[in-house]
C-alpha cells in the first residue's frame, strides 16, 4: 500500500497577494513562485483574471501565468469570476480555471455582482467554451458561513452544487470557509453529505481560513472526510491589512508540518518552504499568520512544567 | 437529553503566570481571578506549591489558595510536584491537588529531579496522607512528546498510568502535550487506548499547547475521544518570553468560542472572558497567544473573494 498523500494547492500568489495594496513588482512575485516551486509545490493558484482597475495587484496575471506555465509538472490554476474573465484567461493560455461563486446571495452580489444562479449560468457558458485540454475547479465561497449573514444552511450549498454538477460533474468542487468561522464537525459533515449525494463528483477540495485559529483543524476534518486536496497560503498570507485580527489563509507551512507529523506526504520540503514563507512575511503590507514559522524560528523552548 | 458540556480548567493563574519573570502583585492576580470567576470559570489551577526560590512568581500560593477557596462553586486545584509540596498545600487547606510527573525520564529529571518511578512513589505517599475530602488530578507531562527526546512511545505513557492507577484509580488523569507537537490523530488514539485499558479510571483530561497551532484541534480530538475536561489559559498565556515562537497554552477564549460554535456548553461568558484575556495580554512580560481575541477585537473583515 502506498503511503497516504494529500495535495496542497498553494494559493498565496493569488489569495495572499491580492489584499496587499502596494503592488508587488512582477519580478519579485516570480522569484517567490520560484521558491515555492523549488520547495516542491506542484499545484498553485498563481493569479486571478479580474478587472485590473478593481484589483491592481492582479494586473500582471498574463505574465505570471506564462511564467508558471513553463515550469515542468506545475499545475497552475487561475481564478476567474466571470465568463468574460475566463475568456481573457484562456486567451492567455490558461489550462486550469478556478471559477468562483458564493453560496450566500449577499456575498455573491458583493463579490461578483450577480445572484448565485446568474453565476451558475456564467459557469455554463464557461464550460461550453472550454478547450478539451482545460480543467476546471469551482470555488464555492461561503459554503459554511457568510460575513454578512453568518452561518449558511448546508442545504443551500448542496443545492448549488447540484445545479453546477448538472453542468460539469468532472470539475473539482472546492468548499470554502471564507470567514474562518466554521468548526471541524461542520466541515466533515458537509463533505460527507455532499459526497453521498453527488457520487458523480470525484474531485473535492477544501479552502479554509485561520482567522479564529481553526484553519488546520478544519483542513484535517476535510482530509478525514476523504478530501485529498487542500488550499493554503505560504506565510499564512491573505488577511486584510486594515483589520489586524482578520488574519488570512491557513499557512502552508502549518499544513505541511502537521501532515508530516501524521505520516501523510505532501511532497513539500518544509525547510525550503519556510524560507519562502519568511520572504512572504517580509512583503510590505503583508498580513501574515500561522504558527510553525514562529515556532521553528524561535530558540528551543525551555522545558516547561507541564 | 441534556446539551453536551465540556469542563474547562483555567490554568492561566498557574501555567500562564509561572513563566513571567516580573512578579505580578498578588492583588493584581486576585483581580484577574475575580474576572475569570465572573466570566463563569468554575475550575481553576490557581497556583503551584513549589520552591519560592526556584519559582518566585508562585511565592504567594497560600494567599491565592485562601482567596479562591472562598468563591462559591469554584473547584481550585493547585500544582504540587512532590510529597513535601503536597504537605505544604494541604496545610494551606488545599482541597484539590494536581500532582505532576513526566512520562519522559529526561523531562521528569529536568523538571522535578526524579525518575518517573520515584515520582510514582512520591504519589503513593501523597495519596496515603490525603484527607478524605481531597481530590487529586495527575498531570502526565510529555505524554506524547518530549522537548529533549521528541516523540514518546504511547506504551510508556500507558505503563506509567498503570503504575499510578494501582495506587489511585479515582484520580483524574490528565494527558499533557507539553511541547505542542502532537497531532490530533495521536491524541485521539492514546485516549482511546488508555480508556480501553483502564476502565477503572473514570476521569480523563487533556492539557495542550498551541505552539504549532494545533492547540484547539488537539483539544477537540480529546473531546471527541470522550474526554470531558480540557485545560486552557486565558489570553493563551504561558509561553516562554525569551523564545518568541514558544507560545503557550491553548487560549481559553479560543476553546470557548469553538465549543460554542459546536453547540457544546462551557458555562463561560465569552465577552467577559475576553475582557480578562485583554488584561492578561497587557501583563508586563506576558507571552500571549490564541486567535479569537484578535479576530473579535478587529474591525469586521471586508468581504473576501473566496
Amino acid at each position: 500500500m502506498s503511503a497516504p498523500f494529500v495535495s496542497i494547492v498553494e494559493v498565496g500568489p493569488r489569495d495572499g497577494f491580492q489584499p496587499i495594496e502596494q503592488f508587488i513588482p512582477t519580478a519579485q512575485k516570480l522569484s517567490l513562485i520560484d521558491k515555492l516551486y523549488d520547495a516542491g509545490i506542484r499545484r498553485m493558484e498563481a493569479t486571478a483574471f479580474v478587472s485590473p482597475r478593481a484589483v491592481p495587484q492582479m494586473a500582471d496575471a498574463p505574465q505570471l501565468l506564462a511564467y508558471c506555465g513553463d515550469k515542468p509538472g506545475l499545475d497552475v490554476q487561475v481564478l476567474v469570476p466571470s465568463q468574460r474573465q475566463a475568456e481573457r484567461a484562456l486567451a492567455a493560455d490558461a489550462r486550469h480555471l478556478a471559477f468562483v461563486l458564493s453560496v450566500s446571495p449577499k456575498h455573491n452580489q458583493s463579490n461578483v455582482l450577480r445572484t448565485p444562479r446568474e453565476s451558475v449560468e456564467d459557469f455554463r457558458s464557461i464550460v461550453a467554451m472550454l478547450p478539451v485540454y482545460a480543467k476546471v475547479r469551482i470555488n464555492l465561497a461561503t459554503s459554511f458561513d457568510c460575513p454578512f449573514d453568518g452561518s449558511v444552511n448546508p442545504d443551500e450549498a448542496l443545492d448549488l452544487i447540484e445545479a453546477l454538477a448538472e453542468i460539469s460533474p468532472d470539475s473539482e468542487y472546492c468548499l470554502c470557509d471564507t470567514t474562518g468561522r466554521v468548526t471541524p464537525d461542520r466541515v466533515g459533515e458537509l463533505f460527507m453529505r455532499a459526497k453521498a449525494r453527488f457520487p458523480q463528483i470525484e474531485r473535492w477540495a477544501f479552502h479554509g481560513h485561520d482567522t479564529y485559529g481553526l484553519g488546520v483543524a478544519n483542513a484535517l476534518a476535510a482530509y478525514h472526510a476523504g478530501v485529498g486536496v487542500v488550499d493554503s497560503s505560504f506565510g499564512g498570507l491573505g488577511g486584510c491589512p486594515f483589520a489586524p485580527g482578520a488574519t488570512g489563509n491557513v499557512a502552508t507551512e502549518d499544513l505541511v508540518w502537521t501532515f508530516a507529523k501524521m505520516g501523510v506526504a505532501t511532497g513539500i520540503d518544509l525547510t525550503r518552504l519556510l524560507d519562502a514563507a519568511e520572504d512572504a512575511a517580509a512583503l510590505p503590507g503583508a498580513c501574515v499568520g500561522g504558527r510553525v514559522r514562529d515556532a521553528l524560528g524561535a530558540k528551543a523552548p525551555l522545558a516547561e512544567v507541564v
